[in-house]
């Protein structure tokens, strides 16, 4: 995720008209010569080898939170505490208790804060919550979504760091489930009430001796350990608007690299959406002449829909890490004006609301209501 | 229904070998003139306006139950009293109890049986059997599904006979939902325990003057009646093996006529379906090349398919009611051997029995083990 | 063919109002036990093994030439001096002066006359040539279209009559381009000009024992002989509107089982479709709002679509056969009512003109206007 | 495009472990303020207004070519001439003649040349190259290709420069078929023999008053002057290895916004790939198991594939800039290791001689062969 973080700021100031300049000032990492080298790949003119060194320097205004899960909520609450603005990664903290700390501090020190849920910046989304917003969908009846993935599912996949609890804080859920929450909430609401199910499939795993990107190498004799986290969770539930939810989260769905899907139907039309085709929305408009209704595919790379007319001529594709840079853009305007982020934090501890409930109530095999959280 | 039945047992000779040669005995319908015009139309030789009288007829082997869900129990009984073999339109019965009646008249009697669950007879559905079957895609983790439909999203769509508790058993769920459970149960196997919640998101409706087709026709000032079976139903559950199971029926999905889909992901490949484009069959084989794995879309149209060489060359599509004629073949094949039949009543009670325990925990708001029931 | 035939008229008074009633009288073969056993089979009343008898059969009023191509031109112009409506199979014959003597030879006889261009009939083409009346798509630019199969691809395929230009008169641009130029000239208008490419990939095959469908078997050492049609065929023109033409015809295009599309556009819209989706259109409407432009799938299944009303609820497919099923309805139309008949001989000579003219440019190698023959 | 070379070059270290660090040095353009300003926004340290001094630093080893197509000859053979490499946006120049002068004065001067193809650079084309040199698809049959936009479709677009021969040396042809009659080469082969029709569907157009990104503004009583480019350009042809060829390139197609596609046929598979799904390729491989054969979706985003490992995750979509990227990191790693480059100008000057051989063929309404040019 640093090459993404980076590779935003670094497009920021090129493909918008920012209201500050982006100075990629330092760059934190444990080993000085592996960050060293970094740097200089991704462009920052410092380094250090002390997160809260980072935190602390005069010369930066914005502490971008990129470490492993278990660390944001004190990295956050520091940097807080030294004034800077934050944007953090997605799960802002493994606990809804965690992340309400996290926000006192914020609010405390009146930095900005954002949270990394950037797929909510992807040009498609963007039309999606509007023709909500409008009324074009008219009531919402259904969200149905899934993040389906499968690069863990060779038994012999190791136990990286993403399948330690300790470290990840969940499983899929936490992983990929959050993403679908997150756009479920920005697009149709909070969230009433939950139950969900969930599965570890391959009960041990072997103990890497390195990670490589997503994964790992294990020798053949690693000693296995137990799997803590979820490979698969599904859950259903209510929205407050009274629309019925229906998400499933799983690392078990072969062939499924990076299936992030979701439907929405409402009383006047529906959309689809899928981030492996990111620049591409399905809509269909009831409102169509009787006999030509159906879904359409609409390619959302025109100058009139959000972003798209920053990059590229109408059907030329974008990509995953752009939905990063609209972020960190809208993040980097809300710094430079003054004005409210979204989505922040708050927005961060509603997710991990959601997500304990589905926790609690896969632990009590019980509905759980998640204002009760 | 009537039609899609008729039309099936005018096709068996046609297009198979069949062991015995179908004769369209008699019809029967309330109205003698109306069952005379189909008769007529649909090439039946005799018409009866009493069932009883043509279940018990002496020229006539086999009865195809057609009425509306509430008669079928009764009908089911009589005929296997009166000794005739029964092919029944699904749902079997409304109760698990009622169900086992059934079975037990139908083995009393000692005749054949078979539901209606026709999708098992597309020719993709066999060759996803198969594949499952011989182990081609390993462990069983998942299998998400729906029926998705939109044809009464209008609130001033009447309430016709299908929105009526007492004529129709149920709304989605038994209407919708019915399909894809007895597709989970033939695919991936038994069922252990569901939780599920339902929505009438229209609480009333007009009274219909007449029905057309699966619609109906309400005067602007119609009186309206309470709706009082389910626009909506979702739930989740585990299967016997241990799979994760997602199930969605609804009325409510704007823009999707009759998508009926799912998704079965194992361990060495996945499988997706839709009844919309029922010559189509997508695969993903885990075995493929690093680098060339992919879902390949199967044109499910050859010789080498189940039932498709009996059609058209290769890439020319067949349609819904083959699969009828595919199932309706094998009853006839099933009774002229005195073979076992497949799906029999006891795959209607087991559908009813998953049906009736998704009910419960609605009612309940708590999981419930399907073999309680 | 004579099952998809025999199919359509079993199933034109079943799902059709039609105003004279089908009966299936006679069908004719060479052999005295095939032909016997194929009219219990296919559900017809009597026998004959000498086409001329059936065609003068006092209790025939309708004849459906449905034979190798080379015979139609003799059996059609018998068929017209008995006096009998013909609904003949295509190619209509292997020239343009050929066919010009069918339609005299009807016109003379006053007799009713329709070649079977059934994919007119699909509904999704009947919506476009709607659209295109309409003006919904606005003024036609491009009509590129092709069929594409891939049955022949091996080496080892033999040498069957449908790559035997005696019999088959022509390959690939015959087979399989005539439905495309058929629908182009349908949909778009009549041609003006053309100039085309062929190749015959392979140039020998092993002469065949037996048929078996489309194939045939022929032994390891069976003696090969020189291929005399086309394996492909792709030309460009010009219609006499203006508007651009590109087909393609071959059976070397691998995966492709029966990839017959086409994409038509205009000033104000396009439509793709493709005969193994029989049941979708894909339609662009410039009018739609901008940033929701897209190519929208309809499935067009239902009540307002034309015919399709007449099979099953909205969004159940159906299939190649009810193409046939249509036609075979408008032509008992046309008898039962003395009215004209669509597509007639007229459009079958003038296929067949394209298709000579486009044979004629390959071998001049140079512009053939298709009013010049 | 001056935003995506630049782009490009602040990426190739990043996200490529080059042999050369690119530093960008200046940047060129007509206007003082303009360039300057935009000399910050893409990050170049110096600016010039005249392209002579630009390729005339000694600082500078590289230089970009990436203006209006007509200046295209004189800036490559200046820079040749000064001993600078030469990236080069397509088209290399206007004709055959004007290519080999180009070719001539970098050979001349012993400079590394590569031509804008990126497309050859998707990862997904890699993968077919790759595919069709170890023979994975046998014997090539077919390359049929398309590149089909609407942006000039309405008769109110103004006459832009992209629609001025005398700027532009060529309508869709030029701007579009370039692209594909590229990656025919260089998949398929060289070319033999072409022939081709072209239209200029709307005569005239309004003159524009200024440019906004690919289109600009007329004013309502804007006098119009005659369009001398091709709206649509349609070829047929033969590779030198006997596969045939058929490609169109057109600016009317409405409801494309981008779509250059391609399917290529051999004996043992085929590929199908479009742009604007760039990240996906579509493969049949006809010796998978009979029954499971179909068209495979894959999705080009995994480590094994060429360059897609330097970005995100498996299933995390690339865009279009990504090509260029993966282009200039090529020529950056020629220079620097003093390699050879490729595309360079002769593929170039091949395109050219094929589209000069379709444009005379167009002109003698005759088949060209395009050695002869």
């Amino acid at each position: 995720m640093g090459k993404a973080h980076s590779n935003a700021y670094s497009k920021v100031n090129m493909f918008f008209d920012a209201d500050a300049h982006v100075v990629r000032k330092a760059i934190c990492g444990r080993d000085a010569s592996g960050v060293s080298q970094a740097a200089k790949k991704l462009g920052w003119e410092h380094t250090e080898t002390d997160w809260r060194k980072l935190a602390s320097r005069g010369d930066v205004d914005v502490v971008d939170i990129n470490a492993p899960s278990y660390l944001h909520k004190e990295m956050a609450i520091f940097a807080a505490n030294e004034g800077k603005h934050i944007f953090c990664e997605k799960p802002l903290a493994f606990s809804t208790a965690d992340a309400r700390e996290i926000i006192d501090a914020a609010n405390k020190n009146g930095v900005k804060h954002q949270i990394a849920f950037n797929f909510r910046f992807a040009p498609a989304v963007r039309v999606i919550r509007a023709m909500i917003e409008s009324g074009r969908l008219g009531e919402i009846y259904h969200f149905r979504g899934h993040y389906l993935q499968d690069f863990i599912i060779s038994p012999d996949f190791p136990k990286v760091w993403r399948l330690d609890k300790t470290v990840a804080g969940s499983g899929s859920l936490g992983d990929l489930g959050a993403h679908v929450i997150d756009l479920a909430r920005y697009l149709v609401g909070d969230v009433k009430s939950v139950i969900g199910i969930s599965k570890t499939f391959i009960k041990e795993r072997p103990l890497p001796e390195g990670m490589t990107g997503l994964s790992g190498v294990a020798s053949k004799d690693a000693p296995r350990e137990a799997v803590d986290v979820d490979d698969a969770t599904s859950f259903i539930g209510e929205f407050e608007n009274g629309a019925l939810l229906q998400i499933e989260a799983t690392r078990f769905a072969a062939g499924n690299r990076n299936n992030l899907s979701f439907e929405i139907n409402g009383s006047l039309g529906s959309v689809r959406f899928g981030i492996e085709r990111i620049c591409e929305l399905e809509y269909y408009d009831a409102a169509c002449d009787a006999g030509l209704q159906g879904f359409s595919t609409i390619t959302v790379t025109e100058d009139i829909h959000p972003y798209a007319g920053h990059w590229w001529p109408a059907g030329h594709a974008y990509g995953y890490e752009h939905t990063l840079v609209h972020e960190i853009y809208e993040f980097v305007q809300s710094v430079a004006n003054n004005n409210p982020t979204s989505p922040n934090f708050v927005d961060g501890m509603k997710c991990t609301q959601i997500m304990e409930a589905v926790d609690l109530s896969i632990e009590r095999r019980a509905w759980v209501d998640v204002n009760s959280l």
